[in-house]
């Protein structure tokens, strides 16, 4: 029910993923009576065949925008976001996709399903792209302030569990965000946390300046939810400036617009390559389950692939292999 | 002498700017025999009117960007950044501008010329474009990490002055970068850092999230320079990836390379308006004089920009400005 285009490009998200993926059991939760509506609609698709894969779940109440992520705990108990959590809870479902509000859903899968053992912060992971064809693991993005350095090993643990396993990227590079490649560079807690990741057996190269977010040199890049949901929030604003900027430009002569024209195919190919999109959502990892957080604005394609990416994370098992890796965390003497 | 263009670039660059300003006098430091040997080529332009607003000054070697910047200290003490920051410490210049080593840099300006009385840090702060056509003033992104709440908060009051003075714009909206927009969300630093800067004075509007770098909502964000200088580079990377994937997209086939032919003029206006160079380069402020460090890779435009933005803030007399708000930072009981 969450989201700027909820609940219609959730339903043809869904309806979308389980066309793609036969394996695939989906629960819609949400105002029943309105879901079901919705998908009744002639000419939707929504066939008695796929509907055998598809079990509707009544919620109460929506955490909006608006609302504070703590709503869930009392006003909003009902909420569709907290009723889906639960049922990953219960074991009805193995995770959950949600594109609402990102603080409601983090603290859902956090309270609701629980912490990983051994995982004392779980948090945000962002696909970030580039040209080589495979994206950076960039964590933690959502606002885990105040990061201890185990905090900061932990969230490059995590994502180069989840590199490997979700996105088949073989001995994931592994660095931590600082502000020089030299290992004396950074803060106290960048540091610290770079001597925990070499102890860890992962592929630890060092660290990773600002620009190797979108140069592939990094596989994955570990940082606190500070620095991270700032770096995610300027690289959206400075897309949309760039966005809007070249609207405009292709628009304001008659000679713009007919080369926009010509070079409209070969431009939408290249922001494929960087639309976020395209990866659907954003893991939360380090909780008892698979929960994958949208973006707001994500249309049907968007929820498709995030629906994608929590039935991969399913599917691979990255939880026991995040807590098998998890003992190395602890210094060696 | 530094830069990855310098020389060349940095005299033509030189040239222009004596052509533009009129009340101009320069030193240029360096190697003295190369320089004026470069300078008197035919053709080059240094008539003998410009050459009666120039003194070459004599430096015996060049910090490097393989360099640490405390070379400046012992082995390079005749360097022609360190030679630089003694004219300006002896009154012999205004102001100094170097396209090299950034750290170096700073830590001439710092050293050598010295802090502004009750300014604890100096430090760096960046141009951000945005469509609104006057960008926003980012700092501090030179790497000052562990930034304490009273520092963060001469940051704004800084680039505050900045804006005001160089700029021109008239009562900056100020804000404090962080997570959230409510006044309660970000560390412990942050928030109290905003606590500081309503207190003094300033059009403090609250916090600015990542993506109010680029959307002109704000006319100066503050920050720690971990997040400032990372947030930089990243914008840099950014930048990077979307013109080399614009530039193989516009080159993908026949018609998209005639459709580039046609979009060009629109273009090229348009990621002028994003253009590093236009503004030349980044005020070091906080010292009892004026220090302007350019991009590494900066041609003769951006040197030309770069001195002009030295002019405006020594003509300005920003320091004064920055002194008589500085004792609005000491918290009243």
């Amino acid at each position: 029910m969450g989201g700027d285009n909820a609940p219609d490009a959730t339903l043809h998200g869904a309806l979308e993923a389980l066309k793609a993926w036969q394996g695939l059991f989906l629960h819609l939760v949400g105002d029943k009576a309105l879901l079901e509506a919705l998908m009744s609609r002639p000419g939707f698709g929504w066939t008695p065949e796929l509907m055998e894969r598809v079990n509707v779940v009544h919620a109460g109440s929506v955490v909006t925008f608006e609302d504070a992520p703590k709503v869930i705990l009392k006003e909003k108990k009902d909420s569709s976001i907290r009723v889906a959590a639960q049922l990953v809870r219960d074991g009805q479902a193995d995770g959950m996709v949600s594109m609402g509000h990102t603080g409601a859903a983090m603290m859902a899968s956090t309270l609701v399903i629980g912490k990983l053992e051994g995982v004392e912060r779980p948090g945000l992971a962002s696909l970030m792209p580039n040209l080589t064809g495979s994206p950076t693991v960039f964590m933690e993005v959502g606002a885990n302030i105040d990061s201890r350095p185990e905090h900061i090993a932990c969230f490059g643990l995590m994502a180069s569990v989840y590199a490997e396993k979700v996105l088949g990227i073989a001995n994931p590079r592994v660095g931590i965000l600082s502000v020089g490649e030299e290992d004396s560079k950074g803060t106290d807690v960048t540091i610290e946390a770079a001597t925990l990741l070499r102890r860890m057996g992962l592929n630890f190269i060092g660290n990773a300046e600002g620009r190797d977010i979108w140069n592939g040199r990094f596989d994955v890049i570990a940082c606190d939810g500070f620095v991270g949901n700032i770096v995610l929030k300027s690289a959206e604003g400075m897309a949309k400036l760039i966005k809007d900027g070249l609207r405009t430009a292709l628009t304001s002569s008659l000679r713009a617009k007919i080369g926009a024209l010509l070079v409209k195919p070969a431009l939408q190919d290249f922001f494929k390559q960087l639309d976020y999109r395209e990866y659907g959502g954003l893991p939360l990892l380090g909780i008892k389950g698979v929960s994958v957080i949208g973006h707001g604005s994500s249309d049907a394609h968007a929820v498709k692939n995030a629906i994608g990416a929590a039935l991969r994370s399913t599917e691979h098992g990255i939880n026991k292999r995040i807590q098998a890796n998890l003992a190395k965390l602890t210094p060696k003497a």
